[in-house]
């Protein structure tokens, strides 16, 4: 079934204890479109500025991912510099550029406003609420990534966007932020009771925990020797699942589960270079070779 | 099989961000002793003042733990006064005083020299290795704790005690800084190199990961709504694990994987309460329907 996500396109410069690069392809969107192709077609709304590298288009199409959504504004392209500390986990936004991104009002083009399977990834809840209005009819699935800045910036509007859709996609250190609580679990537990059917916590190098009225599932991040680069992971790690979903034609548990691990999977591969180059280098089979690893990883005998 | 575990048995004084709690029961070995005790018969070596309260002893011996072994010294017992950090994770040590156990000599009565399966709780790697010395034939399966201030203090002593064991149970901030690794799978291969045929990375409220000639192993933490105290976790979750494993009579891949599934089901109840208060009011049947539920949270359906 059709997939449609509206993030960002970012230009990233991005320095971790591994290394150091500048201008590389970013952006949630852009991470999330290349992670989902594995499964599926993909359509992506989003704005670069007339700066934005064709290479950096073609990488995309290339993968047949629809670009018809993608809007070419004048001006440069959003940009942000990071810097990750030892741990890996915890970074500084050293700079950030709106630019193009600043003015943004995403349309979703005719042909995608049937998209059975929507992903707002993060961006202000009023916007993602604006692009879910342009639906033609309310999509099969849809689910929402949001960050700290949204939930102390616009929390009225956050909790609005949450009756609206199915799942919501949020870090551990966001999940505490927004509930107030400590123990995941009860964090996961409130925020289901603010609308969406289920809640996939993101613990990076920890893996996730989804809550729902289903139960609960649990997921290791599937291991790596080395780390380059933990950028994008959680947006390809949404990418793999909703393009998984996309692909199945539904989100049934037992299809939830399985998209979620391939989610695992699809991070672990970016965390293993900078921006997209290391998913540039593999196909499907690689994919499913590490999925298969990571089933038998956490297989516990009867 | 018979069961064999040396540590310290200690008097703690607990503040954590839920509660405080003065004087009670502690100790490697008693936490350890008393997960185990749910899975098979163990005997515990180790040594308490005479201040060391009645109470606490009926509570070990209660549930069959064998205490010949169990030394009374002229002295104080083991005492430890601690806090934890917001996070429940970081602690800060208030005060120890080593008391009776600062003279520690442990001496293996004649009836266990012939444990099958032998727990060296945290101690100095040169006592642990004396335990060991002092079995009459060595024992199908040996695990070890270590803690960072023999890492720190006694590597040499430590490496030496890991060419002699079978499995080392240890913290992942522990195993970063023994082998200077980030990545826990690389620290985990690392240390496999130093002897052990099974390395037991224990990681908190995320769970744990076994790194073995056989492949890697994920578990998550049976996830809480609620911590009180997490002192004794990762004691009760190797008392299980080998309780288990001393119960069944072996120690491979499929058992082991079981094993340290119901090591995080008992350390889950050890959190709920200080000392062994939640433990205290289970019973096997408890464990089980926690460790089936463990079971489905981690199930990836074909």
């Amino acid at each position: 079934m059709s997939l449609l996500v509206v993030g960002t396109i970012g230009i990233d410069t991005v320095e971790t204890p591994a290394a150091k690069r500048a201008n590389i392809l970013g952006g949630s969107a852009s991470y999330f479109a290349y992670a989902a192709s594995y499964f599926t077609r993909v359509s992506l709304v989003g704005v670069v500025g007339n700066d934005f590298p064709p290479a950096f288009r073609d990488l995309l199409a290339k993968r047949d991912i629809d670009l018809s959504g993608l809007e070419v504004a004048k001006g440069e392209t959003f940009r942000w510099t990071g810097k990750y500390h030892e741990n890996m986990i915890d970074r500084d936004t050293l700079e950030v550029r709106l630019n193009v991104f600043g003015e943004f009002n995403p349309k979703v083009p005719e042909a995608s406003c049937g998209a059975e399977f929507l992903f707002l990834a993060n961006g202000s809840p009023s916007v993602q609420r604006k692009v879910l209005s342009q639906m033609k009819k309310r999509p099969k699935f849809v689910a929402a990534d949001t960050m700290n800045l949204w939930i102390e910036t616009a929390r009225g509007e956050l909790d609005e966007l949450l009756r609206e859709i199915d799942a919501l996609v949020i870090n551990d250190s966001e999940a505490r932020m927004y509930t107030d609580e400590r123990e995941l679990l009860r964090a996961g537990k409130m925020l289901l009771k603010k609308g969406p059917r289920t809640i996939v916590i993101k613990k990076g190098e920890h893996g996730a925990l989804v809550i729902s009225a289903d139960g609960v599932f649990s997921v290791p991040a599937y291991p790596l020797e080395e780390v380059i680069d933990p950028t994008g992971a959680g947006d390809t790690f949404a990418g793999a699942i909703m393009g998984y979903l996309a692909a199945e034609g539904n989100a049934a548990p037992a299809t939830l589960r399985r998209a979620v691990a391939y989610g695992a999977v699809v991070a672990s591969f970016t965390c293993e270079d900078f921006s997209l180059d290391a998913l540039k280098k593999i196909e499907r089979k690689e994919i499913d070779s590490r999925y298969h690893a990571l089933l038998s990883m956490v297989d516990i005998p009867k």
